[in-house]
């Protein structure tokens, strides 16, 4: 068996389209008809992703949420998703979360597969939206100069999971910001969504840009001032992070943390201290 | 627990895409600047779909091509696949295999996501692809006086996975029908590809077309004549199976089998032998 990074390096030496984006981007661009259609692909198993006992209408939720999110950091109008599913949890439960994303996101459903399948259960969705920017936002545009913005509140979902009763939702039901993504992806340089932790997506904005992110740690909007480093490497917050050139407000509500500088001896500073590699950082994939 | 029915059920409930076309067909049509897109997604688990010492080369050429043989039975023109995977078998092999069918049919990876998940292993594939023709076929579409026509001779996939050393590959390595699928696509009324057994895809074109379909089995190409009624109803041959109005040649080379008339009391006659339910027909999803 192979590590996620072996396999991705292996993955990156077949054929690509360009619309992969060399794999380092979150979702596939495909150019048809003068159109850019976005596309998106995340799995959820059981006993990874979620806990055996969680409620199937919260990991539909969380499930569709997650590639929303990932359409959003590409301002992208979502079409629908297509759906495959492993029959054997709770499956009304699932069809109730399903339907209650579906109908607060205003999405529908395009298709998919249902098997029955022996064990753990895993859930797969794509999703597919529409560009609504000329030029998409990806991770590698941040530009020197820029400032760096978050939107809305870090570590809701870590206390969530902790189980403090006014952020339970904000782990089980997260809410993408796919208005926001639309409303700023004319504007940005560079946008991601924020799932594995801010300041591992940080680094990653500065690593495939090129560039040096200074962030002002006490800038950033927490849950829990008391846990401030926590709250920026816990994931799950499914926020945007993007960069704006300078002078220019953000389109939607969010809060500037740092500046992007020229590419100093490491990728990321934060409060003026050097941090050399990821480790550490956020929740890195297996 | 729900069944595949059932589920199926819950979710024709929920908000349908117009190009869901129902949940009823093969594929989702997305109609963007002036084109139209096609997708599939389907799930591949170990246990269910495969042997858990089956090769990975296998399954991921299996599972790329049978999505592929879906987009086929539309008639289009492949762009390229997003990928789900669960680390944890021969992920070597899984690339090897992978890297054989995408060079085969000459399309690449746009994106997808890979987990470590713990016990049997699910894979993913949303394949992407353009229609070719104004029309893109359906299996609702077959007309009363048109001719059924298969591509290719049925039951090899049976034969390979009986251990048949020359069918072997057809069992293991399936050639789903890409350029058939165009050449024929602009000229078919319905069109499905055969992927549960050939009885059963007929019996489902009659019901979605609110017509009867009569069957000449000695008329049906198969693999092995002693055993003409299992070659019939064995799955994963992945050939085509389509209709014809009368006096058009078929665009690919294919054989007549039978002809569509008005509804009769049951929607499929063999021999003359009328066939009221699809029970038996071939491979039912649990």
């Amino acid at each position: 068996m192979m590590t996620e990074t072996e396999f991705l390096a292996a993955l990156k030496a077949l054929p690509l389209h360009k619309g992969a984006r060399g794999l380092a981007d979150d979702c596939a661009l495909i150019e048809i008809g003068g159109e850019t259609l976005i596309i998106n692909h995340d799995l959820m198993a059981e006993g990874t992703h979620f806990r055996p006992e969680a409620d199937l209408a919260d990991v539909a939720w969380k499930l569709v949420a997650i590639n929303l999110s990932d359409l959003a950091s590409k301002g992208a109008e979502p079409i629908g998703i297509l759906l495959g599913h492993s029959l054997g949890g709770n499956d009304q439960r699932f069809i109730q979360g399903l339907q209650a994303v579906l109908t607060a996101y205003n999405i529908a459903i395009l298709g998919g597969d249902t098997i029955a399948a022996t064990g753990a259960s895993t859930y797969s969705v794509t999703a597919l939206g529409r560009a609504t920017s000329k030029t998409v936002p990806s991770r590698s545009s941040a530009k020197i100069g820029d400032s760096v913005f978050v939107t809305g509140t870090l570590g809701c979902a870590m206390l969530g999971f902790e189980g403090h009763s006014r952020f339970i939702e904000a782990f089980s039901r997260p809410q993408p910001r796919v208005t926001e993504g639309q409303a700023l992806a004319g504007h940005v340089n560079a946008m991601m969504d924020v799932s594995d932790g801010l300041l591992l997506d940080i680094f990653r904005i500065a690593e495939a840009s090129g560039v040096s992110i200074e962030i002002d740690s006490a800038a950033v909007p927490v849950a829990d001032n008391s846990r401030r480093h926590e709250c920026m490497i816990w994931g799950d917050d499914y926020e945007l992070l993007f960069t704006l050139p300078p002078g220019i407000k953000p389109a939607a509500k969010a809060t500037a943390i740092g500046t992007v500088e020229p590419r100093g001896f490491v990728p990321l500073f934060v409060d003026g201290e050097p941090i050399a590699n990821a480790d550490g950082l956020g929740y890195q994939h297996g």
